[in-house]
């Protein structure tokens, strides 16, 4: 969350803006679809979820598959969101805790939560992932006309 | 790839068809964006990157930064490329082994894939995934005015 520039806060597309958490939490707000990255012993998943943010937490529903199996084996995820249009960019990724929500209470709040409805044949489970870290990039499209290898 | 149908295979918004890999291969090629989860000791991590899919690999462009190096130490890779417009949703998810470009005809073909222009101040190299598996899902979004849960 730093000014500062190396390498690895330039896109392909020019230099990016580092986006304060709270900026962050308001893009996730935002929206409603992202990909949850789970690591396994052969290496790392990923799998598209809707989700919803309030601010502190994500929150998705699960069915009982292998998704939920390897959330509750391996419980540190990736969680990326990201927009692209015509002018700008952003990509959003936490990193965080997952648990299955239990407590009676939660899951009668996480039932109010504004999810996409879920079709009454799947048994599902509501997830949370509690964020460690929280890295949000922004940039403004523009034109490169050089295509140029610097170095490798 | 099996027509079979359990829980795995439905989402929020109803039943999935399972997408053959040639189908996979042709959407991959359609679009551009896609996020690369790869694993550290940590956890998996997740990174948005432009790509071009030409049908055998994964190919894209990477600095000299934080992902290249959690790519080496850890070379299995997932990548995931959606997209979800008003009348139906697609993702698809490829595992595999990634490795850096380093023979120069092949540094040569992936210089005319057309991939974004790259700014000439970042360092990068090529990185090709083999897959070892591919898996593509399409559902058409169907309306459930319900909102049931019916097992936890």
């Amino acid at each position: 969350m730093t000014g500062s520039r190396d390498f690895d806060q330039w896109s392909p597309q020019g230099p990016v803006e580092e986006l304060s958490e709270e900026s962050a939490w308001e893009l996730l707000g935002l929206e409603s679809f992202g990909r949850l990255a789970v690591s396994d012993d052969t290496g790392p998943q990923i799998f598209p979820v809707d989700y919803y943010a309030d601010g502190t937490d994500i929150l998705f529903r699960t069915a009982a598959g292998t998704k939920l199996r390897d959330l509750v084996a391996h419980e540190n995820v990736a969680f990326e969101v990201d927009l692209r249009n015509r002018d700008e960019s952003w990509s959003i990724v936490l990193n965080g805790v997952a648990r299955v929500v239990t407590e009676p209470g939660e899951i009668a709040a996480a039932d109010r939560a504004p999810l996409p409805t879920w079709i009454p044949v799947a048994p599902y489970v509501y997830v949370k992932i509690a964020p460690l870290s929280l890295h949000g990039r922004r940039f403004v499209h523009t034109l490169f006309a050089r295509r140029e290898r610097t170095s490798r």
